[in-house]
């Protein structure tokens, strides 16, 4: 019951919930890309030649507001859903209730979707501290079960 | 015996020291956001509104040294903690002897666990360098393991 | 069939490709390493003793165009691979067509050993722009996979 493939329901959701914020995630590089084109804002010389291409005058530039911000979501989301993947992983393994091991993950799926909404439209705060608490502590409150049941 | 399952007995240990070294890599998040809080130095400004509720003048910035340098080593952690996950998960499941298995595993958390200490008490080099290069090698010499082994 | 073990040909298929592509990964770490000795170019002052040590003059610094641009590609790779590899393990773990699975292993895998040559060898965009999209073509098309199965 508590092996990793798709004859076990919670390995499935799972891989449903994880599969959903990873795309998320990678999302993101894309959204960075159309915007340093839009832009015209870049990271690498060579990279103005898209610019030029668009008869665009070029920037190489780090310093973007937009851009950058797009990458912080990112880097967050990196910091927040890998560990959740990887924690998640051992969790499903561990033999977890299967309705617990479901809230978790729903918490953390919805508190990370609502976090990217809350950076990308810069929503007063504590809006997006408490979004990223919720993730946090879904996968933290795994991470001690795993670590409970193996030590 | 080289299932990915709490029924073998190394990805148990394995799920025990990786859950350590990612909770270790989480607490950074903590420590970054504790930090910008007390020295109120913020990535974006909607953040401010937290200073501000707590009486505080405002500088949003991207080069406080001490938020930096828990950024850094959260980075460092990033790229050595996660490739240590997942190169570890196949080596698990490749079947290896156990003791080496444990070996690596515990020299890996120990030099992590270490190099945090070295880069937040700026430890003089190479204690920080030593402690890298160790977690390096264990990661690298289970990677040819599982290479050598699939190709 | 579809278990996550080297008895199942498709997941050591799986470990090869992304054990190649996670060394590739990691090496970047060797590569900063060796470019900020060479350079004498450190993120923390107490790292100047090893320039200090080889009797080279010091300057802490975040903006060494080749440091920066190895750094840049190794971001790169861990926004890339990381998500390849948990996505690549769910749909191994789907139970997909073995042909069409190696095909996608293969087209990632091939992207991003390209990718690292253009961004370290400067070659003209679009040829990044394109390696880039083709390993993140594999990788969603096996993300829409796992969702479409599991949702």
């Amino acid at each position: 019951m508590a092996d990793l493939s798709f004859d076990n329901p919670l390995f499935k959701q799972f891989a449903f919930y994880s599969g959903v914020v990873i795309v998320k995630t990678m999302s993101m590089s894309v959204l960075t890309a159309l915007n340093r084109i839009r832009k015209s804002v870049y990271a690498n010389p060579e990279d103005c030649a898209i610019g030029k291409a668009m008869d665009k005058e070029c920037k190489p530039t780090l310093s973007d507001p937009t851009v950058e911000r797009i990458r912080r979501c990112h880097l967050n989301d990196l910091e927040n859903v890998i560990p959740f993947f990887l924690i998640g992983l051992l969790y499903v393994s561990s033999g977890p209730d299967p309705a617990t091991a479901l809230m978790y993950f729903r918490i953390f799926t919805g508190c990370r979707l609502l976090h990217t909404v809350c950076y990308m439209c810069q929503v007063p705060q504590p809006s997006r501290a408490l979004m990223f608490g919720g993730g946090l502590f879904a996968t933290m409150r795994m991470a001690v079960d795993v670590i409970s049941k193996t030590c």
